[in-house]
């Protein structure tokens, strides 16, 4: 995965990737346990065993941070080249629905809900660096889905996504009790594609 | 709308309704903006312009407090006699997305979220006292769309609220910017309606 730390930095040192991840993981740890709000640099550079100015050589401040950490959470799954439109769709809902069934991820994600009410930019930033690349590439397997006539043309893309996507986020963050099981993905993804599916192909 | 405030408390004072609503405003309004754990007994009191016993007179603490404050929001729509599945679901969904659309319930209910990773309890009373009426009335009408022969009848009908709700809350919650317009609940229902419809009236 691309992010900013692949990023060419203005001067200074070459980077440490190995002090870069501990920095990241202490903060992931900390923003798992202490939420957004009881963060701070303080406790991250404890945590990974740094002082502080090794965290903030690295970061510009405490939001830059918590967006990398939780960037780093995220990972796309391999392009499987050769798998079916459906199939695809499948993989790409399970990887959320692991993500959030990990306790860290899992945490995580809703104190950064809870926090956006304060801090929207953080949220804004968080959408685009994690949410948006993985909805492209719903769109993409979609779109395939209309050239391989099993999406009717008219279909509007972006709405497709969200009944998809709605589902899984939903009974991992909102109705998680029980967690969603594996079975989840395919069963969505089944659904969905009736009801976008060519009047003819039903 | 029967709330634990209809309920008899042993003993007391008659309750005043007029202070009980100005408390749970106050209460609201401090939630909106300040979050669950910035939120006090002493602010509440002070906001709504009465002594803190007034408020411990009323509710056990914080978490009774915010959770009757949070029930106080939701209303169900008016039962829709005569109305047809497709409608009243798009009435149940209509609903869902004004109530996140306002901005106060709109700031809250993630902020629940977020504090539900250190207090899982308030976000299981909320969901057993807010959310869980609300779902039942999907699943009543969806019955009724499996009686009249809409939805086929080997449906899961809490995997089809889920289709229903999932978009909805999705759309308000993570991807709300811009926030959905009133078009969406019937998009969402004529999709899913698609999707679980016996295979010979589509």
């Amino acid at each position: 995965m691309t992010t900013a730390l692949d990023a060419p930095r203005p001067g200074g040192r070459p980077r440490d990737p190995e002090l870069d991840l501990r920095i990241l993981g202490a903060t992931l740890q900390l923003l798992a346990d202490e939420g957004y709000d009881g963060l701070t640099i303080e406790a991250v550079a404890a945590r990974a065993g740094v002082g502080k100015a090794s965290v903030y050589r690295r970061f510009s401040g405490k939001e830059e941070l918590v967006i990398e950490a939780v960037a780093s959470l995220t990972e796309q799954p391999e392009p499987r080249s050769g798998a079916g439109v459906r199939d695809e769709l499948v993989t790409l809902l399970e990887v959320i629905r692991r993500k959030s069934d990990s306790s860290l991820a899992g945490k995580i994600f809703p104190r950064l809900l809870g926090a956006s009410a304060e801090n929207p930019e953080l949220m804004r930033r968080y959408r685009e660096q994690v949410l948006d690349p993985r909805r492209r590439r719903f769109l993409d397997v979609l779109q395939r889905g209309v050239d391989e006539g099993l999406v009717r043309p008219d279909v509007e893309l972006e709405h497709a996504a969200d009944l998809l996507i709605g589902p899984m986020a939903y009974r991992n963050l909102i109705r998680n009790d029980p967690p969603p099981g594996p079975e989840l993905a395919a069963q969505i993804v089944d659904d969905v594609l009736l009801a976008l599916a060519p009047k003819d192909r039903t």
